[in-house]
């Protein structure tokens, strides 16, 4: 069975096991005071070109998301998110749990745009009442989108330019950046992104890690951001789990290199679709290849691949995703080729 | 300068204070267990023809619905609300501020379809990740709507009948149910709403009292709700001044006769709209009515009425509300038809 | 029955209810923005001697508490309060509803000690692990306390001067202050209480009114106050009902007077339990005197007299309260005397 | 350096970091749906000779606490917990931040005392003004206690006993229960603690795991618990994280063998600091070995000894807290007993 139904299915990378063998039974202090955390942290204010940086690591993408929101929203602020949003529809109310809206407008294949979010706010603004209604207090994007794609420097600039303008901070959901930054058209870099967001994540567990998200302040964390981070019940008492991760990533390029091996495959995957005259429901230029499916296409494949459900889209068609990772083999895809 | 801006820019029915008055220095125990409180308790349970019916009084109508919602969802259900549902949008996110998400689905002039609402929940159903998500809990409707309009028999009975097969309860927020009682075209009583709704509040703010809803639950209400009432911080040491009111609208059929005087009068001004050539932004049978009007007419109006602003349209036109309620009278009503 | 159970057994003050009758027609905007309520509000800053206070009314008492409290702290802070705080015991958990702990410390006859509020916060900055721990981020304290004392101006300018030290603010719950003010021993003033808290409130449900607590911010509240009012439920629609009360209270020094009513009956009772050789079990000045029965005395009196169970000191032995208040005649402390 | 300052300053133990290794490029389902996860439950189900129940393994403690609490508990109650409860100080606030109370009861060196929590909870009911109050809703019990002190089967069997004649749930937190088991002096087995709480978790974070808890309900969970667990941010991606260590550490009895070092070491160094005069803050007789020191001790310890400081006695004398851990070594311990 080949399994391309989603790019969390292997373990970490062998080089971060490896370093968790290494230093393991080093004794180190807890909650993320050992020195695989510090130096994680400095390779990543390097990565992004900012060593004022607040970073913190935190164990997974709903958690951090949740986390970030409900420490930066004021509590009569929400978010707003394009409607296909992972904070909006995928984590369980997890922010509405915290308290907060999440504030929606509509998605272009998975991105929010610039103009309808300024045309949003200020009709909030606009309206009488408003001091009834939540008051936008955040933007969040993900990149790539849960669709696969990705903003460009001047769509993620110009939401930027938005944020800044109504003082709201801008939020990237970064679960799967790596396989944003991998991609050889897009033109946003992670030195880029760290001035446009005002808050942002490097994510590790789509991206070669166990476990573990990098949150980045590029000015500076709320006030006493561990204690929340404790009382929302992520901090873990063994932060070196996600430090040394972070830190093996972030040595001599790691990430990226791991990264790329997903576009590569995803790549190699797409044309080979497109060649078979399969119909893409999305064009992503990134490690989810989503297809439009008939029934027996889904049934024929269905009995050598694993793959996602996406969308039903009507009785005799469905979108499907494809996903490929850091891990995905050549072989794999070549067979996954043959298959379709 | 006329006031028809909205329905509770008065205080109370002069029958609610003179018994305010007489029962003043009656010294009474606290927290809803006064005799008054009773009465009217027992009275709607008359009204609703269910003696079994637990009812409650609480001050306003956000209030009213952020508890109930709150007490009545588990902790992972959302409330299902068609966009224009209030606590979608002009409560300051009351509801996520309990912890929990209001799930929508398009509406139609202000009401839910049934149909819509079935799609939603045997989707929610029908998706592979639905453990990832909020489930739906419970279907919101407000009768009349946000929009003056009126759900049929049929079309309550329908989205009732769905709630009941999806095992969720039906809440209808009637913040103006007076105005929909007393509409001769509706077909909705309310021994039938309390039929179909599993909860539902008869709204005494924008009829007649000074304020106060009652919370009617036809089968039970949650466990230890009066506790839950507390903590929500909506308990009233001096429960008479609800009981007193509540007491005093279903005595004698009051609360029926001057929701009526606000059809009566919504009336009049609609047919004045439709001979004058306004053009009705919804065709409302309540106290409600709405009009398209352009940047002249809202000016020449303005100065002689208060009316509501509802939405802008384009540059040019906007959506407006002029309100009736048990207060209007002939003489204003007059006055306002003359200046149209 | 005498009826000396509690002080929110009556209605309103007489003026109140006539106040409300004659302004009952007038068409008044919504929500706290009609004449009455900012002739309130600004009564209430010159009887404070700080015209530049914002004020707001709010129904209850636990909605002030929960409102205050919970727009003030921090996510990562809570509330320090004696243990016989109201906040504490008394409120179904209100408090920690909106997702903040109450920090406790002893209490001395209800009192908070300001020596132990300062122990208790350098306790927690000096303790090693406190970022794991809940932040001290607001004093709480009741005037009259739970248990009728009062503090004198040196112990709250002390607790006060703790707080400004630690950078956290004083709120004063003044359910019942206009006891407190009408106490001829006492020499805090409502001017004092201005300056030494950060945030107080004057309580009209248990002093005259139907309903209503005046929420004092001396120097600023927080931003978008209203909105969280709104999101926690507490927003009047028919404002004017709490502003015509408050502003008949602090019309004419009204407040000041039914509250001394309160006193002067409370201290003819206290002379009488005095000096027929009850045992008081606080020695307290305000309305509110609290004895130590034994059964037979319980029985005996329970016979024609309402009032309230305190709390069980043994099988033999009770404490219970006699509360008077702006609404006690002389003729029925006359008649408890007689009976006592 | 001396390294006893607490029990999490390893990573894993070599057998779990072992099967990471084996397993890690298997391609797994994720969300705990891998077939470790799997193997890891029915072991534990084993263990604990309940074959029925429901277990679900989460990353840590604190997140745990608040999970297991938050789903359990309903909206109204509060849980019952030792003022020195893990919940109760340390946890940064994360119950209240679910929404509910700790309703706090003295401690006996760490321990609730049964009949303690009987009265508190039947004070509760027979106070009149209950409904006022915060339900208690749980008995929260630590196992080892904070102090590092254990129940007698006597002792958690009345406390059991209560909880069910209140119809209440006993949650015991097991962050270190590896340790408890491992006491030869301990009379509470596996199967018994399955017997008498309704909910437990047995530790992996203090007890060789990287990271991870197993909570074990041996009747049944809460409905949906996995999507309150995602709503908390708590569903890790790569559930085989979880899955990997807690089969391992269930394989061939490692979870006691490697608990039982640390009681052996333990109790080495209590023999030690006994001879040589120390005083015992606590007679503990698990892990965790607290002694009173003066300033000269500690400065004296403090040169070659990480230790754990515990509490402030006085100025001259600190309670400090020497942990041992699966991972320590006998040539430490004599290192360590050398130097006391």
């Amino acid at each position: 069975m080949l399994f391309f139904e989603n790019d969390y299915s292997e373990g970490a990378h062998p080089y971060i096991l490896r370093r968790l063998l290494e230093t393991n039974m080093e004794k180190l202090p807890g909650y993320g005071n050992d020195r695989y955390t510090e130096a994680a942290k400095e390779k990543i204010r390097c990565a992004i070109g900012n060593m004022d940086a607040d970073v913190f690591l935190i164990a997974g993408g709903t958690q951090t998301n949740l986390i970030v929101i409900s420490t930066m929203l004021r509590r009569y602020e929400g978010v707003v998110s394009a409607t296909t949003g992972h904070v909006n529809g995928h984590e369980a109310g997890a922010i509405e749990y915290t308290g907060h809206k999440v504030l929606t407008i509509p998605h272009h294949d998975g991105k929010m745009d610039a103009a309808e979010l300024d045309g949003f706010i200020s009709g909030f603004y606009g309206d009488a009442s408003h001091e009834h209604m939540v008051f936008p207090g955040m933007a969040y994007v993900s990149h790539p989108t849960e669709y696969g794609t990705l903003y460009t420097d001047a769509e993620l600039s110009a939401i930027s330019e938005v944020c800044r303008r109504w003082d709201i901070p801008l939020f990237l959901d970064g679960a799967r950046l790596g396989y944003a930054l991998a991609c050889p058209e897009s033109d946003l870099t992670l030195e880029r992104i760290a001035e446009l967001a005002d808050v942002f994540y490097i994510g590790g567990t789509k991206v070669g890690a166990l476990c573990g998200e990098a949150v980045v302040f590029p000015h500076k964390a709320p006030a006493h951001f561990l204690t929340m981070v404790k009382q929302q019940g992520a901090l873990l008492a063994k932060g070196r789990l996600l430090g040394v991760q972070f830190d093996t990533l972030f040595t001599d390029g790691l990430y990226r290199e791991i990264a790329a091996n997903a576009i590569e495959k995803a790549m190699m995957l797409k044309g080979a679709l497109i060649s078979k005259g399969y119909r893409l429901a999305i064009d992503s230029p990134t490690n989810q290849q989503f297809i439009v499916a008939d029934r027996e296409t889904c049934s024929r494949l269905g009995k050598d691949v694993r793959y996602g459900f996406w969308e039903r889209i009507d009785d005799e068609h469905t979108v499907i995703r494809l996903a490929t990772s850091w891990a995905t083999s050549s072989e794999d895809v070549g067979k996954l080729i043959d298959i379709l």
